[in-house]
């Protein structure tokens, strides 16, 4: 217990002094409502009746869901670390072999077989350690046999704890499987761990994974518009990032970091909030290159046109008809190059944006600790359908803990950026998101460097033995 | 003098023994023959007729050209720190605003105008500081009223040493200058300064801007082929990185620095130097998928068909026929989709690679110092058209000195890989390009944070009055 409020404690995490005075022991979570915040703070203390020796041992199981992050094996950590702590109640911990499709096919991890070291560095190694997947599961309507395996599944390895760490998708899943459990009268926890670098999950002030791709635009941004600003005389006046967020444009204003007052930089972003408007676009590079020489442009993947239809599909064709080839980044440069005539370069950073563990927010770091040591207490005490999230407490100085949200919230909800943090023109960025987006992207937390490149872990993920006759086809 | 060793001796040169055993005190420089290197070692001992306080002081110009790098401000602030350490020799230190684009319309920048701290600064700050271009001056034959407009330039601010800091061009321009100053009597002692991200600089084993760009390279390769791995089973089977090098593969083959002994990475590598073969590189990427399951593919942007034309312009075009729009790493790309079927991702990190101060590897940082501040030194000793260049002195442990090359065996040649870096079926690199490339990535010298992000200097870059009455058109 104590050494679960110290960790927190370490993580940043203000417990505050009321942890006492809870109105009930079985029910340790003040009734605190924010606006739109997790109606509820997390407190770690564990109510006495699961610390009761009698309370019998479960395994546990984890998978990890959808696009990686440079953080979520820092969660996969503290899911490890937290539940090895608690061996006394929780006995194996599995892994999902490609997240959910692990459990589906019976294809289990033992992380048992990890050493402490080995569990260790993964707090600095970007990626799924166990392997993701992109697999949504039909609706239960549509495909009860998918939910009743993955039951069996558990059933077989006397799994007791489900974690489940992801975005929208797999909130979603969780909260089916903890409702179906119930209806088959499988005794099962169920909570959800955040992670997306999409920023998009609702009730979270924000989403473990996100301020580490914030830090890394915003950087990559500032370097590459000091480069631009040394060739525009007579090379490279446009310069074009194209970011991840198909949907939502929290990436993307965290590229409007880069510009501060100390390091100004002509800036203009493209959210896919706002609908292309060429003309309105041109005229504010045009004016950006006239009054500084040069401009950067931030493009989200998801810009879309007045139609709805996304820009990168839209416009242009190769010689093949594949509209993948090039994304909206080269489009959008080689636009101003038609329409403004100047010379252009654009990067599309990818996957290196949400792999570069070298550049991780410390914030974020700490944050998808906490997250992933808040899932396993909040199944040890007894909390079901549920997702810790991060509560913002403060600005200035920037203040979080961890709350809880009920799952019915989160699952299937996608959290765009309010308007008000985009410029009323439409290309940039206000104070108040950078009120919001500033200390997500606070502090540095270097991996270990070995001649040079950072060293990263690999487990040795050993298979756990079937124990079902029947396998699953996917 | 002392505080000049010193300084070098910090700075990882190792300076020898036999210092005091120099044949002469006007050349002090040892006449050692290497094997493709330098032909003389570079001491930085200052000559005693140099030392006398009758030579007259003189101002110094110096200029950056071409593309810029994470480190060629450290170069600069080397110069700008050495010339302040001999202010009984040199005056005035003026840069020119753009490059050699300033001294040709006067347009000069007092660096004495910036803060010992702004200077120092620039040690960990990206690009150009006044500012860099792409101008190739014509042959003397062609228009010998330019060099001659530079030395009216350099005549009328009394600038006795010229500095220049760029690549095969820049070292052309910087000889032609001294011999044209020669032959119109006008004193004037050129040096130039290795700068350039593409390492095929003659002479020199490697070039100041290489070793950050080839740890960038590494470091974001082996990051996304950690997010790839986890992907794979549902999703992203193929990445594709497109790294610069449009003639030359040597960042190329640092890609292949991602993969090593520890943490082996299924990479494919496409050369400038080899023609694309596509049935060969098809069979390489489709074994290392059926193998390991994901396939990471590191491709220069210069890569070309076996009729030499670029595959980024030879193969495809958009409906509107831009050959820019996308380049060879989306084309790359969706080649395996349609020849393999594989999902894929694609990066093209563009200025991101050559301005990410924040990943710069410290022993580059270390010789893009060393060899500003030789060049002062050289300058000071009066030699003429010479380029100070890095001497590999020992593989294991890595060793180098600084070395002086004649202008005339850098200007205008291109060193490009030697076949045997390259693995024999043409995909990889060796354990020979390993031994070359490992020492340049290592170290690491993290640039200064504040909330967040990296702190870069902007200097105040105040002109130079004018002292010609006529301009000059570009």
């Amino acid at each position: 217990m104590q050494s679960g409020m110290r960790c927190l404690q370490r993580y940043g995490v203000d417990l505050g002094k009321g942890i006492a005075a809870f109105p009930s022991i079985t029910c340790p979570f003040r009734a605190i409502r924010l606006d739109a915040a997790p109606q509820a703070f997390y407190n770690p203390r564990l109510p006495r009746p699961l610390r009761d020796p009698n309370v019998p041992k479960r395994n546990a199981f984890y998978a990890q869901s959808g696009g990686v992050t440079a953080v979520v094996n820092t969660t996969a950590c503290a899911v490890i670390e937290t539940a090895r702590d608690h061996a006394a109640r929780i006995g194996r911990l599995y892994a999902g072999r490609n997240g959910i499709i692990g459990a589906l096919t019976e294809d289990l991890i033992d992380t048992g077989r990890e050493s402490a070291r080995a569990i260790a560095a993964l707090k600095h190694t970007p990626a799924g350690a166990f392997g993701s997947c992109r697999y949504k599961l039909a609706s239960l309507d549509k495909d009860r046999a998918q939910y009743e395996r993955l039951i069996e599944v558990f059933r077989a390895h006397d799994i007791g704890y489900f974690f489940y760490n992801g975005g929208n998708d797999s909130a979603d899943t969780c909260l089916k499987i903890s409702q179906l459990s119930e209806r088959m009268g499988y005794p099962l926890i169920a909570v959800h761990v955040p992670k997306t670098v999409d920023n998009d999950l609702a009730v979270t002030d924000c989403c473990p994974g996100f301020g580490s791709v914030a830090k890394y635009v915003a950087t990559s941004m500032r370097e590459a518009a000091f480069d631009v600003a040394s060739m525009a005389k007579t090379s490279t006046r446009v310069f074009v990032l194209e970011v991840m967020g198909r949907h939502a444009g929290w990436i993307t204003a965290a590229v409007g970091l880069a510009d501060d007052q100390k390091t100004p930089i002509p800036l203009v972003l493209l959210f896919p909030e706002i609908p292309f408007d060429e003309a309105a676009f041109l005229a504010q590079v045009d004016a950006k290159v006239k009054r500084f020489g040069y401009c950067c442009i931030g493009v989200s993947e998801g810009l879309q046109n007045a139609e709805g239809e996304l820009l990168a599909e839209a416009g242009t064709r190769d010689a093949f008809g594949h509209a993948q080839l090039g994304g909206v980044g080269p489009l959008i440069a080689m636009l101003t190059k038609d329409r403004l005539g100047h010379k252009y370069h654009w990067a599309v950073a990818d996957y290196l944006q949400r792999a570069a563990r070298h550049l991780a927010s410390k914030t974020d770091l700490e944050q998808a600790y906490a997250v992933g040591k808040a899932a396993v207490e909040l199944a040890l005490a007894g909390r079901n359908a549920v997702m810790p999230a991060i509560v913002r407490t403060s600005d200035k100085p920037y203040r979080w803990k961890i709350g809880v949200a009920p799952l019915d919230r989160v699952a299937n909800v996608e959290k765009k950026m309010p308007r008000d943090f985009i410029s009323a023109e439409g290309f940039g960025i206000t104070a108040k998101a950078r009120t919001y987006l500033s200390p997500l992207v606070r502090g540095e937390d270097f991996p270990p460097f070995k001649d040079g490149l950072p060293q990263y872990v690999r487990l040795r993920n050993v298979a756990v033995p079937k124990k079902l006759a029947t396998g699953f086809k996917l």
